[in-house]
């Protein structure tokens, strides 16, 4: 798994640091990276300020094969993503032709300068618009960096609309088993576990269900069949606890 | 507000970037600094990786008034967060004596090696408990920094106990406003209205609801006065172009 592919989401918004709004584009372009093959090594939530916006941008760039942005790229003042991520390269921005089209075949007599914000993007080489099937504003790729909206069904859109140009790595399944045992109760078994599965990583969630505690032991790897050994392991180790282990579904 | 005091999430955990966990706790630590005049200027997602773990950490401590993090302090073989905080400071791990004790006390005789490890944190000194009303183990405060648990109900109780120790600022309020009409439609009167009130930071967030597209405008400042003044002129800006604006409350 150390070749795979590796990707940081930079989520951009007052509004998800403000407690405002709860950001959910993670959880989705998690799951999917995962499925890619490609390593989510990090996420950054930044605010709408342009300096800690291209700061971070390029602190991320350098490091992982891929970043994608979610905010800031709608048609008011407060978004300011494609001005500061032309900052970040140090290019100028302007106005992309196609964007234009689509906007205008989109908006008809409605457009307008703001409106026509959305169709700026960095000047020079590596931009390539990304589709939006929902609104037509198109998000962007500059380079190893994908511009998207924040708003979750066009995020989503977006996503999917690059997903295709991504290099993929090996896919890393995974799967859970739970039960009413509490997690002290078998960490020093669970360790030896992880100890002879090193090609999955094992990891361990407490939960309270109906007022009972339990823990959901998870594998993740690229290897199915580890993942198989590693929890049935765990399942024989809670029914020697008085446990009745449930085990979930691959995924 | 430049000179509130700052803060930085720091959001540890595998489950949150792989996209099995939708991480709640920001939301909940966002909206009570805001409270508080504790501006959080930033969030970070890091994988259950102490390398990763240490240099963040050592990058947003330097920077701001205040660290949080969440996650990886619980018995079993991945909650690293004690290990690579106290390589992130340069200092070993200890056993400490009160939290000790209240495991000893919360446990009884199911107190084991693994239940133990809660107990750990870093040697030296600026180091204090933080008390834990639901489960006992505790987190604890290193300077600047303050060390809780990922779940949800444990992360919030750890927060509310560190509370009352913080430097407060102005607090920040916020109001907004919505109407079915869309960004693209009030986007240069609303660049002007920002532009009167300096004071306040205004933010414009697309909807769909019952199939209508909307917007909700939002003011923050730490100046009710210039919220109220802000968010009228704006309502009454959605009134000349046929919206019914709805006020939402001060808070």
């Amino acid at each position: 798994m150390s070749d795979a592919p590796t990707a940081c989401l930079l989520i951009i918004g007052d509004e998800i640091l403000s407690g405002r709004t709860q950001d959910s584009n993670l959880h989705y372009i998690g799951q999917r990276l995962a499925a890619m093959g490609i390593t989510l090594k990090e996420a950054r939530i930044v605010p709408d300020v342009a300096a800690a916006i291209a700061e971070a941008l390029n602190a991320v760039r350098a490091r992982y094969t891929y970043v994608f942005t979610t905010g800031g790229i709608g048609p008011t003042h407060d978004d300011i993503t494609t001005a500061s991520v032309a900052s970040a390269f140090g290019r100028n921005v302007i106005r992309h032709p196609e964007a234009v089209r689509r906007l205008v075949a989109y908006y008809g007599r409605q457009v307008n300068e703001a409106r026509l914000k959305m169709a700026e993007v960095p000047d020079g080489p590596g931009v390539e618009l990304i589709d939006n099937r929902v609104t037509a504003a198109p998000g962007y790729r500059i380079e190893n960096v994908f511009i998207m909206a924040g708003v979750p069904s066009i995020a989503r859109a977006m996503f999917e609309a690059a997903a295709p140009s991504l290099t993929r790595g090996d896919p890393v399944y995974s799967n859970s088993v739970d039960a009413t045992v509490r997690e002290g109760d078998i960490a020093a078994e669970l360790s030896a576990i992880q100890d002879r599965y090193p090609q999955a990583s094992i990891g361990s969630y407490p939960f309270m269900r109906d007022g009972a505690l339990g823990t959901s032991i998870v594998a993740r790897s690229t290897d199915k069949a580890a993942i198989s050994a590693a929890l049935n392991e765990v399942a024989d180790m809670m029914r020697a606890k008085g446990a009745a282990p449930m085990m979930g579904e691959l995924a």
